[in-house]
Parts: structure tokens; C-alpha cells; sequence
């Protein structure tokens, strides 16, 4: 048997946490109508509406982006109290604290402006998370598992889902700002019910057979719009390039076309993989697309045989 | 010969009335770069940018939507001051005034999140528009023309570019907003390009053989996402219908999907076309797509035979 305190007991489902991400404060309000959708019999969930100010001014945020106030050091800091700031101290005291959390998974729905499909965020490395992602590949074929855990290697991570023990994001596209599309509505429910069958089935001890390896991308570096000396953009994503999303992009590939007719190549050393190509929420910061290499996720053998969960072997 | 008077001479390209509409706004930084690109012997041609307070605040407006504040009654009335009120009275004084403009064509360039591809909507009755419209379709065959020119016939229109004494937008469709897609921008750039050869060959009697029949739509009503006693909403526009802008609903097809899984048809007695399905700016008001009927735009025997334009018959 297995220690009790392994057990993912206690989740939080995050809508919201960006204003006018819409398919996740519509799926909130349906699990809310029908909790029988969020039950399962080895865990409770709550649901939390992270930004409802910003979403009633159908902004991402009102002051500062609340998916970027969750590092440890900002949380303990009382001089930072603009509205998404005070309301990350909030959420952290609610779901958090983060490093001590009382929730053991969050899960944050988000949208993107760029074709992503439904993608499987890894806030962090581990085992958990891995047999996370076999499982939901397994089911959901379609889904793209996005390994994150270590750009901000420095320092903490920023986002919301860091304050659980467990965090991971949905994050599904395209869809624009403040639109709500009945596709990517779909599988925004499909994913994190298939999260939730997952964290029953390893909270039991009850997992399928998994493969022994699933196909991953791992964040690299973002890359900017070309800026001229005043910071006016000079050009924008290659028509080649937008829209695909995962696709590969291999030095002197073209990736930018400026206003003057002229392109830009992609001068990087190695073939990348490109994500949040074009998102609308980038721009304040001339982001073009993030860059992603291709990792596997390899599961031990006794992982893979079925039957497994919390514990390493059979039961 | 025709009267000097009807020459098309003073056009006025507009961008960033929604200031989250990213296509045009970099579109007249392109042409106020190259005015070249605007210039042609019979004609001359201004920019306009007509909201960059809304765009500094990546909004599609501050107080009101700038691209209603157009009605004769409007204008004069001295108790309407909220920011676009202001900025209307203002590019009425610039552009106008409405009824007896100084400016003889205002081409407003939209963005819409709707899969509508490249559209020209006539805000206006008249041999002019129907002229521009077969030249159009003849240059740009993906080009859609749409007729918007009595949906406000108890009153006047509201619309920007009503305020010259021709009027047109060119609404090209699908791009996020606050995103620039190059072949959004690329298809604005040709359609607004092609009404400018159009004035041109106009002013010169110059217009090429044309064809008889141009099909075009016409606005008829909208409809609204299915709503609750609280005016919360039911649900959305069904995945059927998404992103299929033009393509018929007959009587009894389904529009919507409820969040209960339930879903709604199309109760009208006749088939329709459908427009700004889904746009992100029209959630303020629960609109959930415009219906529209086809329509033929017919041209005269003399306009179709080449070197018209001004005048009725050769020169």
C-alpha cells in the first residue's frame, strides 16, 4: 500500500484566469450546473473564476496579466497590489499556498488565438505528469503535450497552476479573444475530463496500459516581431508560418514578411517547433511565436503494463 | 461630355475605426509610406486614422463604437460627447459634412472575426456602387459583395464612411483581434487597390467590358444567441454553421447548440445567408450572425460594353 498524502484529493478547476478566454468561464458555469461532471469517487473539486473583473470588462486583465503574479517572492510581496496582484495573493491564499498547497492539481483553462489544437501544458517534471500525458494522448489522440516546466529555471514559475502541488494547463485554439466556439468548447470538456478519469485511475491505482513513450515539445525561447529603432513593427508572421502551429521550422525557413516586401529567415541553429504563433495576447510584447523542440516521454516499464497509479508496482 | 461636378476625385482611405482592427490601421501606414500606392492621375487620396485612442488601448472603442455615431441627427446634437461622439463630429468636419461632403469616396477598411473572406459592403443604392461592384468581382473573383444600404431606412446611417458622398468598407475576415494576419492584409490591400483602378477607370470612362449580372447578398435582420430570463446565454452558434459565412440555412437547419446539448433551428420561413457569424465584437450584444438574401446586381446594356463610367454611354 501507499502513503495516503500521495493521493490527488483535492483539484481546482480555473476559468478565467484571462478575461476574454471564453471557453473556460463557459465550461466553469456548466461543471457549476452540473457538478456530477467534475465528480469522481477518490477526489473533490472546486471551481474557481480567476479574473471575473477582467472578464466583465472583456479584457485579458485590467492592470497586469494575473498568469504572470504567481512567483513565490511576488506572492509575499505587500507592495505589489494592483488588481491582478492582489487577486493572485487571493488565489494563493484559496488554492496555495504555493509550496505548502492545500489543492494537489490545478487545472487552468486557457484559449489561444493560434491554430494549437487542444494542448496539454506540463508546468513541471515528474512522474506524475508523465503518466498524465500518456494517458490523455492515449485517449485524445489529438492532443499536443507542451512540456514548460523550466524556462523560468532562474527563478519560480508565474503561473496560476504553479500554487497546486500538481499544475497543469488546457489550453486550446484558435479561437479569438472573446468568442466562444463551440469546437474548441468541445475539446476543452474533452481534455479535462480525460484529466479527471486520469487522476481517478492513478489515484486507484487503476491505470491502463500506457505507451512506453509519448511524443512531446519542450519550450525553448520566445522570438520577436522585427522592430525598427522605435520599436514600430516592420513586419509580420509569414504566411507560410501561420497557422502551423507544431510545424517544423528549419534554419533559412522563412518566418517573417516585412511591410516592404521583403522576408526573414529563420537563422537559429537547429529545427524548432513553433507554438503561439500569432497569439493576440503577445503583441504588447512584439511576440511573435514561441520555439519548441521536440522531447520524448519515456515511461519506466513497470508504468507501462497497467494497473499502476500512485504506486510504482501492482497493488 | 459630363458635368466636372461627378468626377470621383476626393477619396479618403480610413483605418482603425475599431481600434483592435489591426489590417487596416497597418495598411494606411503602409500607403502613407508609399503614397504611390494611393495615387492615380484622376483622383486624389488622404489617409484617415480614425481611432488611435481605441487602438493605444488595443480596444475596438473607448466609450461607444466610433463606427455608430454617424446619423445627421448625431452630429448636431451638442449633448453627445463621450470620446467617439467627439472624434465623429470631428472627421464629420474633416471628411463631411454628411449631405454635402467634401470628400466624394470614403473607403473604411475593417477586420471581422467571421470566416468572410474578402468583402465589400455598399453602404448606398446607386449605378456608382453597382458599377464598383461587377469591376471588383470581375478583378478579384473571391471578393463578396454585400448591399448594407437600407437596413437603416427609418432613420439615416450610422456608419463612418457615410459621412462622404460615396461610402464604402472593405471587411476582410477571419483574423483575431488586436492580430495582423499577412493574408488578411494581403486581400485588403488588393480589394482596396482594385477600387481605386475602379475610380480611376470611372473618372476616365475607361471601365473594361463588365459583366451583366454580378451576384451580391443584402442585409436583412440579425439574430441573437439564445438567452436566458437573466439574459444569460443558453448556449452558441453550432459548429455546423461556424466559420460557413455565405452558405445557406434553410428553414428547420440547426443554428445553435445549447450547453444542455439541446439544439436550435432556423425558424425562418425562407433560406438565408449568413454574415458575421460568431464576430467577437457583437457579443456586447448577444448577436450571434446576420442574415442576409442573395441578390443580383444588374448593370444596364450600355455600362457592360466598356469605356463607361461618368458618362452613360461612350464618350
Amino acid at each position: 500500500m501507499h502513503s495516503r498524502s500521495q493521493i490527488v484529493q483535492h483539484i481546482a478547476i480555473v476559468g478565467g484566469t484571462h478575461g476574454n478566454e471564453f471557453s473556460g468561464i463557459y465550461l466553469l458555469r456548466h461543471y457549476e450546473k452540473h457538478p456530477e461532471l467534475m465528480q469522481r469517487p477518490s477526489l473533490t473539486c472546486q471551481t474557481l473564476f480567476a479574473n471575473p473583473a477582467a472578464h466583465a470588462a472583456n479584457k485579458r486583465y485590467i492592470s497586469c496579466d494575473l498568469n504572470r503574479q504567481f512567483k513565490t517572492a511576488d506572492l509575499a510581496n505587500p507592495a505589489l497590489t494592483a488588481l491582478e496582484q492582489q487577486r493572485a495573493k487571493d488565489i494563493n491564499t484559496r488554492l496555495g499556498p504555493k509550496g505548502a498547497a492545500n489543492t494537489d492539481l490545478i487545472i487552468d483553462l486557457h484559449n489561444t488565438t493560434s491554430n494549437m489544437g487542444p494542448c496539454l501544458i506540463l508546468t513541471q517534471p515528474g512522474r506524475f505528469y508523465d503518466l498524465m500525458a500518456a494517458y490523455v494522448r492515449l485517449q485524445m489522440p489529438s492532443a499536443v503535450i507542451s512540456r514548460d516546466e523550466d524556462h523560468l529555471a532562474a527563478d519560480d514559475h508565474a503561473l496560476l497552476c504553479t500554487v497546486g502541488r500538481y499544475g497543469v494547463i488546457v489550453e486550446v485554439g484558435p479561437q479569438p479573444q472573446s468568442v466562444l466556439r463551440q469546437d474548441v468548447f468541445e475539446q476543452m470538456h474533452e481534455m479535462t475530463q480525460h484529466i479527471l478519469d486520469f487522476v481517478e485511475l492513478y489515484n486507484t491505482n487503476s491505470l491502463p496500459a500506457l505507451p512506453k513513450v509519448t511524443p512531446a515539445i519542450r519550450y525553448l525561447h520566445s522570438i520577436k516581431l522585427p522592430l525598427d529603432a522605435d520599436g514600430q513593427r516592420l513586419g509580420m508572421v509569414h504566411k507560410q508560418v501561420q497557422d502551423r502551429d507544431y510545424m517544423p521550422i528549419a534554419p533559412g525557413d522563412v518566418i517573417f514578411t516585412l511591410f516592404d516586401g521583403s522576408e526573414i529567415c529563420y537563422e537559429g541553429p537547429t529545427t524548432v517547433y513553433p507554438t503561439f504563433i500569432n497569439e493576440a495576447a503577445y503583441y504588447d510584447n512584439n511576440l511573435a511565436m514561441s520555439l519548441n523542440e521536440k522531447v520524448d516521454i519515456t515511461l519506466a516499464d513497470a508504468d507501462t503494463q497497467g494497473h499502476v497509479g500512485i504506486s510504482r508496482g501492482a497493488i
